[in-house]
């Protein structure tokens, strides 16, 4: 495949990473992202490691198969992280998949990590996730951060259990997938207003006199 | 109606749209926003439901008449929740009414959703609400957000009591409406600076010790 | 005076105008800034009424003389506090001077309002103030908002002891002039970064355990 | 040496300095950056004093020498702190360093100041400082704000042992150094994330209840 197969699936993330940059969602060179250009045998672009992403180049992605290995002699490497989109892509029919590290994701993924999941209730944005009830909830899993990439891809695979989702990894950050790049945008963005409103929440529940 | 005989009111809601997205206050699509073309009989322009609203294109809006409906073929469907902003149009003279998510606004709208209403009062702001006294108070009312729009908007029409006003519906959002543009966008800052202040003062006070 | 005559002063203005509506430092058309145009007799650009303050225009200020009066006819109505900018212009050598309501400010002049000052020590940027000892301390007073314009300059007034400072009004924002516009914005900064480190650490110390 | 001689060194400092802008880490004029030019003899372009850093000029930045004095004739002036950048640049072998005040950064530095240090662990992030076993750990040293730059300096010194590096100086700023203007930035934009999450986590641990 050269770059012209995959001109559209480029173009769609690098206005992704370019919106998410813009909210410095990027911390530290932190955060990998990728979509799906092909279904099977599976392919898709990913973010090569090392880039400041703030940035836009010709170099921002690489294609890579299944397993997460470069299907091009290149000099880039993929993300360290890689494997979770690959689990990602495999598991289900999800197109694009995102990995952000946000201070109230880690937070979030703290305070509740014994807990090993949050559940919002009673909350406007969890529409986002098609839920639609009024007594309707979202739960999204954390997973604990092993150092060792496969064995987090291990712990993280079970959680893919459909076309979109979210996985948040103990002070490591949030992975969210939906069918396309719009769609995936959309969940995190979702995710990302639940946790400040829960963070906000939390502080001024517990502190609050009667006034 | 052609697209020139309200190509003005296209390019201020266009321009209010900008200045909200600038802000980060559509997250996860949430929001929506409308602008009277026509007051008898009603028509006006309404988001369309779905778009990416950091993105300008021509397809962001679409006119419907007093109840909603589109006025033309099109395969736009308008915002959800464009029942709200009918009722604001058909029970005021007010020109446009803005719906919008923010972290703040809907703490505000759960701390204070139980007495069903926020008050401010010894607050320069208030002045926007052309409170200019100062004993004067603004007073915002809370709503329950039901799933079922029609019987979300029964609950919020009594609450249009004049062509500017204000309302939250609990973990939802909030519904400012004005005279033009120009006032609903006024208005809505003033809101979302009212309910910063009063979740950072609410927090200090409680906690703070003589220092 | 023609426009060509204080061009330089309203491009300086119009720079600070923008940098600040990038900090959203005006919300709900709030604030209004100054620049001196003539000392003798004291001529200044102060910005006009009910504009918004995102947006650049040939109508954003107008020349008024020492008593905030327009020198030209005009249909633009001055800002309504226009009269704490004379003040200023009147018993000092300032060039320039800046009013803004932020979160922050307000927050702080609430907390520490009845104190009537809050004081901030062994703080690196109190240097902008020309505080350089390791023992000095930076005041900034904390005068009542009355209602009343000009009951208000009469409160203000005595706090203008130089060609540079600052005074916090109750819940309604802060006030800050220096020689020009490029000090009196330095100084701005410096209180508003000032009034966020002190809430955050008002904040943490008081409800810090061991940890 | 002519401006041809290191414009490469120049524009990255700019885009790096553009960045931090960006973010309004410059608040007051605070703030100063270096980058390296030559090693032996050592020279290093580093901020002139009193500069809005918000604006691109060719009078950013100016040439030194290892004591921090202008190699050329010039009506400008280092940045009063030039001497911390130039400890760092005599004793190892850094490329570049950062110093920037930040509201986290100082209310970390004051919580934190009496301990002399804070060290994470846990945390993804301080991979950045490659640390990359579950249980590494990073300390960054805090040091008293002398008024004194000289004296501040040679508190500095003692902790420059390697070519990237963080120090903390109470109530006044962080200096982050590494091999090159992008390892800098890394390093200084994971310090930042790590001070936010600090303070959020710390905030809501101890205020948490049961809910």
């Amino acid at each position: 495949m050269s770059r012209n197969d995959y001109s559209t699936q480029w173009d769609e993330l690098a206005q992704v990473k370019k919106e998410l940059a813009d909210r410095d969602w990027f911390m530290g060179t932190s955060g990998n992202l990728a979509i799906r250009v092909s279904a099977s045998p599976t392919a898709f672009l990913v973010t090569a490691s090392g880039k400041d992403k703030r940035k836009q180049t010709d170099e921002d992605f690489l294609l890579v198969d299944e397993r997460g290995e470069p299907l091009k002699d290149t000099t880039l490497r993929p993300s360290a992280e890689t494997l979770l989109h690959s689990k990602i892509f495999q598991s289900s029919q999800a197109g694009c998949s995102l990995h952000v590290h946000t201070v109230p994701n880690n937070v979030v993924s703290e305070l509740y990590g014994d807990r090993g999941e949050i559940t919002f209730k009673d909350q406007e944005l969890i529409k986002a996730f098609d839920k639609w009830q009024e007594d309707d909830t979202l739960t999204i899993p954390i997973i604990h951060n092993h150092a060792h990439i496969p064995r987090l891809a291990e712990e993280f695979s079970p959680h893919v259990t459909g076309d979109k989702g979210a996985v948040l990894i103990r002070n490591h950050g949030i992975t969210v997938w939906g069918r396309n790049a719009f769609e995936a945008k959309k969940l995190l963005e979702a995710c990302e207003f639940l946790f400040q409103y829960q963070l906000s929440l939390l502080t001024l529940k517990n502190i609050k006199q009667p006034i």
